[in-house]
Order: C-alpha cells, then structure tokens, then sequence
C-alpha cells in the first residue's frame, strides 16, 4: 500500500508545483528581457488596481527602442508578423505587471484579454494573431495564464501599430 | 382596512417574485434548448470567474451544428438577421453560463455586454442588431438582466461571424 | 526643528487636500452644467453596481438637446471637434455618475476607459481624441479621474456618433 502511496504523493505535490510555475524563472528560462517602462502616449495610465484586480492600459507591440510594429495583419503585415507583435506586445504588458507588483508571482490569474488586431473588412484570422498574446502569458504563468478573451478587427488603430490589446489581472492580497 | 392591504400584500409579493424569476423554467417556457459547450476556437477559455464576477470570453452565432452566422450586418445580413445572430449568440453565451454555474439561477445580475457588429462604415443600427442579445438576456433573467452595454461596429471578426458579443456577469457566493 | 516640522505639516495636508479635490465644486468651478438624463438608445440601462464597481454603459456626445455630434473623426471633423466630442462625451458620464451616487464626491477612482473613435482604416490619433474625455475627468476629479485607458478605431458607431466611450468605475462603500 505504501508502496503505491508514496509515488502518488509524490506525483500531487509535483502537479500542485507546476500550477505554482514561478514566472520570474519561466522568463528566464524564455531568455525575455522587459524593457524599462516608458510613459503612457497621452493622458492616462499603465494600470489601475481596484481591490484584487488590476485593469491594464491597451499596450502596442512597441520594441526595446520603442519602435512600434505598424500596419494592417493581412495586409502590410502577415499573420506570423502579427503574431510576433501580439507576443511584443504580451512582454510590454509584462513589463506593466512587473513595474506594479514587483514580483510576476503575485499574479494570481491572467482573467480576459480584449485583443484588438489593426485589420481590413476581409480580414479572419483574430484568433491566430493575438495567440502570439496568449501562448506567452500561458508559457509564463501556466494554468494561471489560461484568461478568456475577445480578439477582433480594428479599422485602425493609434500610430497605425499592428495590434493593441488590453487586459484584467487579480493579484494576491 | 384589512381587505386593501392583503390584496397589496399579494401583489408585492408577486412583484418581488417575478423579480426572482426561475431562469431555468423561463428557458424552457421558451423552448431554447442549450448547445453543447464545444471547445474555445483558439488557445483560451470560455470564462474565468474572479470573486463574484463571470468574465465571459467573446462568442459569436454559431449554431447547434457548429456553423456560424456570416457577413456584414447592412450588406451582406438585413438587420433582423443580425438580430438573430445577436441571439444566437445569447444562447451560446447561456450554454457558458450553465456549465460553469451548473444553474442558472445563480446569475445575480448580467452587468456589462459589450456587443460587437461586423459592418462597414456607414453602418448606423448596431443598437437594434445587439438588442436580439439584450432582449434575450431580459426574458430569461429578468430584471437581473437588465445590463449596461456597449454596441459598436468592427471592420471584421474572426471567420467573418456576424457579431461577437463578450459580458461580465455576477453570481450568487 | 519645529520651525520646519510645521510648514512641511501644512504642505503636507495640502497635497492631501488636493489629492481629495471637491469634484462637486470643480464642476461649478468648470462652468460645467450636467444634461438631464435621457433614457438609452436601445434595451440597456446607462449603470450597473456590482460591489464597489460601477460598469457603465458606452455613450456618445449628445448635447443639451440630445442631438449628436456625427461623422468620422479625420473626415467628416477635425482632430479638434473630436476632442470636443469626446469631451461632451465625458460630461454625459458625469451625469450618469452624478445619477447614480447623488454626489460625485463619492467617486473613488476613474479606474479603466475604453475610448472608440468613428474613424477610417488611416486614422493615427485616436489618443488624441480620447485625451477630450480624460483631461476633463482628470480636471474634475483630480488625481482620482487618472485612469488605464484604450483608444481605438471603429469602422462605424450608432448614429453615426464621433466617439463612443465606456468606463469601469470605483465607488466609496
């Protein structure tokens, strides 16, 4: 009996530890660098908390110089670049998460994302593009990344940048 | 005296009552059957609950078959067309609420919607096209759900559906 | 020591004071009178308390007289009547607000926008138009109306509207 016991436990504890990834050391691992937050581009603010919630700022795939990604997924760009600007744009959002709580860990749940995709009428394929978005909030927090979301077409969007994408976070107490 | 009051008392019990409306009986008053739940089109959930909030992932109209509504609401749709694609959608966005509640009637308030039309620009009736969620929403909860909204046109939405309409939805402890 | 102690007293309460600005009076201050209260376009209410949060609905820059200001902003209006819009846009909020609370005092924080700008597929300067609203919400309420904010591009909105916004609220117990 102990003998089938002890494995088991063995096997919860390990699966209760990957629910508890650490994401600091994920983005390590990832080799992702979060740039030095810059000021917002008009009158407003990173982040706002209200009780265990935090509600983001929409962020655009600006790089570590702060050249934005721009023009139309479908169009100027193509859904794999759009997804790389989707990804850009989850390591700013990281950085917003960084600068608030000092500490990725204190992120208790990536809750929903609203991803807005700078697109034309004929334009399908939201979902492949703020995957880019997705897929890296997953790799870093694990099950706690897994967040409900919206993704849609844009006629445009500020400085004509690729995507724009917005988000709710609860954080520990 | 007493022959005025017990007749108000009736009434204002009635009133309070139909305010508690039974939302499971009211859907199957009106015959709506709830799809099942398929699986998120792309790398998120249907809905992540924090506290007592329901954030709802966007869904669009598709139909017990899985084949969605498409086109552009004024061009490609009329808008009672784009009415019942909104109500597809409502249907589809109870289906998430039954599997994560398991009852309905633990929805205490629909709170915020946001409604999303693909049109082009010179469209003007998304307000009539997201009342087909709205109303819906109204028959099957009541006065619980009455919600603030926002109706709004997108250039596109992912495989060219009709609507996309996301909600945040507040539940009993 | 005490020579110093009590100015940085007095400063410090003052900066305090500030922080707590009467919004009720910076109206008065604004010359800003609030519209009486319309009912909303379709088959939603203008609010919905859930907690200390209020969600409102998206509304758009109706005057006095309930007529809208229309177009799309970059075409049919200047970056500068958008502004306008969008200004007009936060004065209708406000009184939403001031419906609701009674006193606008009891606004804890403007806590997240989302700003929709009627525009075409190169429109660049929706965070200029959106920056109508939220200066004014940042001159009425101070440090409290700084908020997280998205501006975007839609391809049409109800009416024709230049703008529509929507808004998270946090409210005093």
């Amino acid at each position: 009996m102990k003998k089938i016991f002890l494995p088991l436990l063995a096997l919860c504890v390990l699966s209760l530890a990957s629910n508890a990834q650490d994401a600091e050391a994920k983005l390590k691992e990832l080799k992702i660098e979060l740039p030095v937050l810059g000021k917002p581009i008009a009158n407003y603010v990173h982040v706002v908390r209200s009780g265990n919630l935090l509600f983001l700022a929409g962020k655009g795939p600006s790089n570590a110089q702060g050249i934005y990604t721009t023009g139309k997924v479908g169009k100027d760009l193509t859904i794999e670049q759009g997804q790389e600007a989707a990804r850009l744009t989850a390591i700013n959002q990281l950085a917003v998460l960084k600068a608030e709580l000092g500490d990725l860990n204190k992120v208790k749940r990536i809750v929903k994302v609203l991803g807005m995709v700078n697109c034309e009428a004929d334009f399908k394929d939201h979902p492949k593009v703020i995957n880019g978005f997705s897929d890296l909030m997953i790799a870093v927090f694990g099950e706690k990344g897994r967040h409900a979301r919206s993704a849609v077409g844009m006629c445009s969007l500020p400085l004509n940048m690729a995507v724009e994408i917005e988000l709710v976070v609860e954080v520990e107490d």
